[in-house]
């Protein structure tokens, strides 16, 4: 597809995002949201009446299917508007995960996921706690005895984690996982018997109401499973891809909001006389954040387009490495710098900045520490460097 | 004095610091004061009671009468133990402004100030939100009619500003302030009639209780004047260098609590069987910790020095300007290291080091933007240099 | 003209400096070039002979008529294979000044410029040494008496400056430079009486061979003048530009050079019996190094994608500006990591990291420092949001 | 010894460099030096005979017997007169290898080194090019056969290693090596059967004239071994700490040139009618620069006091890493600001500053590269952690 198309694609759906935005979204709304840990299931509900509800849904239920960028942009310019992480592409990360489920056999089950109202309903537990997201660290385990099959551990970070009727949990399984690496994956209920939530009280990022989730000796009906058939190391690879993608793109979105109000200070503030905007020390600040955003813009776009290309699978993950290894830290720096900008007000909810700041923060952890990325991205450099000869 | 017998003031008030707090601050009781926005009356009576007591009270009344360095330690030392910018230096900032009433005549004020509860209990109305701290942008103003003597303008930031009885406010004034360059300075009872409150919900430091005051046509009895005689610029100067260090000594106490954490969760943690303090990634942020908190030891130490030194005044404000400069700004980013050292958990209450981070960017803005300190650095600097032609 | 036919042109272009490059650039021969000040006249026409001989023409003169990324990118690719700054983007210099000479009756003095050798022979002498590269801040002038016209003045960096036959001159001009704000340009040889030429002694870009030219009332013949016909201002910005992406190309160049080279080096060196390329702490060097290379290019080819454009002039300068705020910083500071992964060679001309670090160095002067950008960046964002009220 | 006799030793020591430098030091010298790679013998000579020779000198043999600190300061003086790194504190670093000889049956070897022509004529052959300057990745060997003991390997780094007429060679060596970790001490005569010296074309530093050194199974001399006796390891450790706080005081020394250079430019230089020294974005270039001067004499100061104090080993070893952590790295970030507000003359020999830039990156470098200090510096941290539970 060439670029021009894919630039059509997004500026339409920056066009529903701007409607919905428009009618859905204000900072008093906002604020309200953050206080109570959540967007009220009536709004919700609306996101998917939208012409946005096509892009939560995957392609084999009619849900959008073009290039990853569209949805990624979707997701930058919903954080934009907000000022804040807005919870919607939650579900649109649940849903990246189903479509990666593209065996026929799994169409029920996407059927199933979706059934009960039309939404992504699950929650993902994926995340033990650890400094890295990704599978090898799991100790969260699947038990066979005579009397059934038991699961065990704890998972962290759970996005929407209290609220979602049913989690996706990674666990170790000898019994189950044997095509898989020692690994499973089942949807459990949250009304079982031996699940417990805890919310997580962030210092951000409160509307995702991110939960603990303890599974103390849960017993499991075989019909949770999730079938993988070998090839859940191939899903869950593809899922951190996108998963970093979209917290890159939100990323991009509040630092783009950062921004936004950084300049309507500086165009109408005056200090001593002067514009913030003509005193030298305030537009170095602004040229800085203003080369920073061209960049996180260039890798988010560059690792968008890279997973719906040819490219390959080392490619698309090292092009999603880069954009996570600077992506999130920068823009929590840009947020600060426009924080610093706004004097006082700016470490107060009179401003946004304050929060924009404090939802910044979460991503550079969120999908994997920014500083895990630099051994992928050292080590598939140089791979390439030793086979190219030259990187010329 | 000498630098040993200063060291061993710092080191008896520091033993007084760590007895106070292994018996009245607990993260449990920190975390509770955050969510009532400030410190129970009797915790706070208790801090008067204890050794610490006379660090609060103006040499004039049977306080502390030694160098500064001895104050700023104490105050780096409550908020290393708290993790958190805990309240208490908020009286020894009033009170820093006391001791510069030295005349005689303000004995009788002083001794009203503290005369209720021994207690150095009123809050200080300087700041109007702009980006510098200085007195040459205030524009509450005082006006005389044949009604009496009106105050009106606002102030923000005050810290304590809804607890404190009394509040210091300073403003334009053409009548009575004609020997301190159209400024006065006058102590109003938040009690009178057009006095309006409203609390700031600041993104940290919430103990500190920040609020905003109105004051619209508030009139003043003029037994609430401050007799400044003329000595108001020196007086406010000098108070802006002691609330820079205060505020850099907490910064640093919290940088110092941070890398305490972060020390020892490097120490237990282990990650896919390393100890972390075993990663060179990680070391090398400790290493780069270790740097910074050595350096802000050092320029407030420098600072606070320099102010009970002969210095002149124009020396002792490039050591106050120097520190404010640098430290906050290097405090909030080591705490987001630690932060970041902590993974997930970092992000939440469940580690201290998110209010540490939270706490610390709140230093980058009080008692003048950090950046605003630049100017006079710059001036003292190449004024130095011309006079002496080299600065060898 | 679409994306894909203009990265064909990159491409087409990269391929012919390849083979320039394999046949006339070698390690031997830069250093010899760099001791001598300059590449030998046999080489400098091999470049005139091969493919890349048109890229050097204006199109008038049957030279390439593309897009300038197009040059732009065999100028960042040249340097690439030298890890130096070669001269020949010099005379593309010199020739994208002649382009925008787009009037007819200008096209003999362009056949003049390049008819002696088929070269662009002559150097430009517009700066005088301020930090900011622009003409308004120009002294050297251009009076008139009863014995004729005469030019008095001293410019510098002027690149090729000894070597080139005749130097352009931008001189303050009251008489001739009525139509051109009291500015005027003339071509002066070099043989005259009163002209003279100094070479700088550099600590890099020794193949430019910069010189500080002095002209001591120079009589100057009215036929050396050009003639700019109110157009000089829109031609000296647009040589600006121009001038501004060659000098980041050439710094994406070198910070390509360094890449690969810190690649190899990373590849093939073990300490204490580990590849360096396994160490964490040089893994998080190389994917900084990954990061930055990406936003440079991108910052480049948008900024000179630009200026081949329909974009607005104002949007035009915007993306040249921020180019330069942050390309050679950046390759600066990288040059400086490949180097220290090289250890004490890194240090010598037994690596040439040591020698892309000096180059590097003054890109972040010529065409303007690079600090000089931040206000027309400031300048440009606060007033572009201020028409869309939303940068949305 | 307190702190106020150690600062008046320093500034004795300080008042005899600046006499020195008014007589022997100049601009023009250091260039010609550096084109010569050397100073002159007459010059080197003038430096033992004013009073700075005793600094040069082991107490054995009357040298000045007091704090290393003072050495330290010494060296950062004679950089910051010169703008460069000058080779005299090279003869320093020998005399801090002989002054851990302190046994009595060295004193014989010491009159040797020196007896000559009272001056320490040798270089230090212990640096193999790798990334840390330690002891540990040492491969030149000393070998035995029948027909004697022979020294083969490569040396690189050593200063003075051309003019020198015996270098001391650091070898593995399990023959004679056996009290001391299997390494032995030799002090070679240049003028042997296979020692070749290769000069090292740095790119800056030109007067220490850094060589390579090949010994080609050259035939040692029983006489030339230093005993060691057991007390190797704990010889070159301190070694190490004393050569690095000499580095550092060299960068310090140039940082604080760099930044008399800049405010003199800031003091004398406008641009549009403006002085530098009122630009606020100058502002900030100074005030940064300040505090990193600050920060640099702490550390330096800290480290040169402890290896002179009780300090435990430990604790000392890490005050030196902690320096040479930070401060060449920020020296060299230092002078590139400062190069930076000279414009085009920055970058030229027109200023001193570009020839301090240079040579203060190779201080990085010099005596194990700053990267290789963070792990002693974590590991440090966490272990004096562990063992004080609270770092408070």
């Amino acid at each position: 597809m060439s670029e021009a198309s894919i630039q059509e694609m997004v500026d339409e759906v920056i066009g529903y995002v701007d409607d919905f935005c428009a009618e859905h979204i204000s900072e008093e709304r906002v604020k309200n949201w953050c206080v109570s840990r959540g967007v009220s299931t009536a709004e919700y509900a609306a996101f998917y009446e939208s012409e946005l509800g096509r892009y939560c849904m995957p392609p084999a239920l009619g849900g959008f299917d073009g290039p990853f960028l569209v949805r990624a942009m979707l997701v930058a310019r919903l954080m934009r508007h907000a000022g804040a992480m807005l919870p919607y592409h939650s579900d649109m990360n649940s849903m990246a995960l189903l479509s990666t489920l593209s065996d026929q056999s799994q169409r029920e089950i996407i059927e199933d996921f979706t059934a009960s109202d039309g939404r992504i309903s699950f929650s993902q537990a994926f995340s033990e706690g650890g400094l890295g997201a990704d599978s090898s660290s799991i100790i969260t385990e699947v038990t066979s005895d005579l009397d059934g099959v038991f699961l065990d551990g704890e998972k962290t970070f759970v996005a929407n984690g209290q609220f979602a009727s049913r989690t996706l949990v990674l666990a170790q399984d000898m019994v189950h996982g044997i095509e898989d690496g020692g690994q499973s994956l089942w949807l459990v209920p949250l009304s079982e018997a031996g699940v417990y939530t805890y919310p997580l009280n962030t210092v951000g990022q409160e509307m995702l109401a991110p939960a603990r989730l303890v599974f103390d000796h849960v017993k499991l009906d075989p019909m949770w499973r999730i079938q993988t058939e070998g090839r859940l190391g191939a899903m869950l690879e593809r899922q951190y891809m996108l998963g970093r993608i979209y917290v890159c793109a939100a990323s991009l979105g509040l630092a783009q909001a950062a921004m936004d109000d950084a300049l309507e200070r500086c165009a109408r503030y005056r200090t001593r006389g002067r514009y913030l905007s003509s005193i030298s020390q305030i537009q170095v600040k602004l040229a800085n954040m203003a080369v920073e955003i061209r960049s996180m813009e260039n890798l988010v776009t560059k690792a968008a387009l890279s997973v719906s290309s040819d490219d390959s699978l080392s490619e698309q993950k090292y092009n999603c490495a880069l954009m996570k290894h600077y992506v999130p830290g920068a823009a929590t720096q840009l947020a600060s710098e426009a924080l610093q900008i706004f004097g006082g007000m700016g470490y107060t909810d009179e401003s946004r900045v304050s929060r924009i700041w404090r939802d910044c923060r979460g991503n550079q952890i969120a999908q994997g520490a920014d500083e895990m990325m630099s051994r992928s991205i050292a080590r598939h450099r140089v791979k390439e460097y030793a086979f190219t000869k030259k990187n010329l």
